[in-house]
């Protein structure tokens, strides 16, 4: 049986893969006059006097919504609100499994921001913390700010800072590894869909001043004169040699790269003009811009994949579930670059002796969140 | 320690009321990879293909969201969304307990008629089911048939229609008990909020003929010019003779008194008025238009009020879970007013031998759901 079929008959085993159960048994009619008709009142009343006390009487403070448009979905454009639900359905039980938070799956019937935006505003009551899926950039900025700024609850594209929040804890440990300085590397990152912004506002926090980024053309450099907004403020953080040309030029010498992009772009030659002992991170998914095979054997030291069968697994599964056990458990109600930089922290420094092979920890390690929610502060 | 007390216990002992439980052990790569990805594609191009693989592969098949805008609070006018959450949990913990259906609670930020219609649709995909709550009237008649044109799964607001098939239930196993034929009962229906259509159109699908309508003011009769759209759909239902005048003069010979309206507007003179063995449905929440205990002494002989901590308790929850679960297993898209009809005659059924303190049955009883699901068809 390959992949596809073990895939198709594991859905069908557990299409029911969450169960919303209930935490008590109704057995009397006293039970269910102070439960629910007419004592439930009281509750209520004591929380329109007090929204503070949403946190003692409700699923509230341990309910999160994952919610996704599916416009960013890299592999099957297109491809549908129901058609997307098991991705999100298993992020759900991702959360579950790993900080024990629970999560329910939203997949919306419309792309238009302002649609996406009213909608998750109407339906925040019920939880503390809006997670984010798939949904493109530019369009993913302007929601995912204007929800942080008009609800007082969590907002988090995981997408965007998940995917910063474990890089960086990978760059980290892979330079340690490789026995490179912050301060001495060349960081090329190639058109990274929604992540790139992330990611390089993350590394430019952790103080690595030489990033160079290539759209689909061009290095970004003041010589372009067709930057929109998005690729002018990655110029003010980024390229501060100024240097210009296409991907080829900006890789010479280059230390780390960093992809999202499509599959199998990269070829041996390329990995070739970098730096030796070079780190390379290949994330899109299911097949990465270049195997690790291929990379290993041109150049580079350390290779990174968003695939669980390879080792290096940049899974998001090691950030989302531990920071929102902490947003939850601390009641915190904007998620800063500060945190962000926290989070990432406790992910590398988890790994007491990182080797090219096992730089961040397995996202199977289910003592990841409790680290992670335990250490930002 | 009183009601209130132990109400507020209660909850906050039981804050986390619904747990969002993972079915699946999350303990492989291989595992991983399979159900997360890469290989959740498989699954989602499947659904994308047909969409009827979204039953073989997600939960959408046993899912259903129950949502408010509590706007409809009789007695918590405005608490907001937030408040309202106590309620929807317990109305999520009921669909569980009572149907194995799983249910996730959605308090809405909005009393915007377009914007619920808008954030229910966009939300749509991940569920085979809404059950609408505590939504005000006339407000609630659009939003309802509004989703039941536009959306393809069942949509039901159980202030209405949950209401009216308990008490059509209830009024065909009074009949039985005090020995009246629906064909020669004269039934007083009082302003009922959202409901009273709903419960009249039932009455009358089951042909009781003799209806008599009051709203705040007067009995609602061809000589009002004062009558709104909903008014004029009730008259063309009702008051086959044509009668006018107060409540009072459309008392006068009732067999039948329904109210869902406020605490203790009716007094014992009043009953007194009705003819012997007469029937009363007082359904304010929580405290009713009479004490059971005045109506039965005045001259009554069979009292329901929507408490249960008094025998006859007409709750909806003998007939919501059921429902959804016949229609999430038939894959059911619109719930008809036939449906209702054999929902109504299938609770009745269920009580052998109804008497005055047991017409219907326990609304513990969880066989209930089990016989609605298999009889509807």
């Amino acid at each position: 049986m390959n992949y596809f079929e073990k895939s198709l008959e594991l859905h069908e085993k557990l299409k029911w893969k969450i169960d919303f159960n209930s935490k008590v048994t109704i057995d009397s009619k006293e039970l269910l006059s102070t439960a629910y008709s007419p004592w439930v009142a009281e509750p209520c009343r004591d929380i329109q006097k007090d929204s503070e006390n949403a946190y003692k009487y409700t699923i509230k403070s341990n309910t999160v919504a994952v919610i996704s448009d599916w416009s960013a979905v890299l592999w099957l454009w297109n491809i549908g609100g129901l058609a997307w639900l098991p991705v999100m359905e298993w992020k759900c039980v991702l959360f579950k499994e790993f900080a024990w938070v629970n999560a329910f799956p939203i997949v919306l019937d419309t792309q238009d921001t302002e649609e996406i935006i009213a909608t998750i505003k109407h339906i925040s009551p019920t939880v503390w913390g809006i997670n984010l899926e798939d949904i493109s950039a530019p369009r993913c900025f302007e929601i995912e700010e204007r929800l942080k700024s008009e609800l007082n609850i969590p907002v988090f594209h995981d997408d965007q800072h998940g995917t910063a929040i474990v890089a960086l804890a990978w760059l980290i440990n892979s330079l340690k590894v490789v026995g490179k300085n912050k301060d001495d590397i060349k960081i090329v990152v190639n058109w990274l869909w929604a992540a790139w912004t992330a990611i390089i506002k993350l590394f430019r926090l952790y103080w690595v001043w030489d990033i160079v980024v290539c759209d689909s053309k061009w290095i970004i450099s003041k010589k372009r004169d067709d930057l929109n907004k998005e690729k002018m403020e990655i110029l003010d953080m980024t390229n501060k040699n100024d240097i210009s040309g296409n991907l080829a030029d900006a890789l010479v010498w280059a230390d780390v790269f960093v992809w999202v992009s499509a599959p199998l772009v990269v070829t041996k030659e390329m990995v070739k003009t970098m730096k030796s002992d070079s780190i390379i991170f290949a994330m899109a998914n299911p097949t990465p811009e270049i195997m690790p095979e291929d990379a290993l054997e041109a150049w580079a030291k350390i290779v990174a994949t968003g695939r669980s069968d390879y080792p290096n697994q940049l899974n998001n599964v090691l950030v989302f579930p531990g920071l929102f056990k902490w947003a939850l458990e601390n009641r915190v109600i904007k998620i800063t670059d500060e945190h962000k930089l926290k989070a990432a922290f406790a992910l590398a420094n988890y790994v007491t002796n990182p080797t090219a092979n096992e730089i961040i920890p397995s996202p199977l390690d289910k003592n990841v969140a409790n680290i992670i929610a335990s250490v930002i502060k």
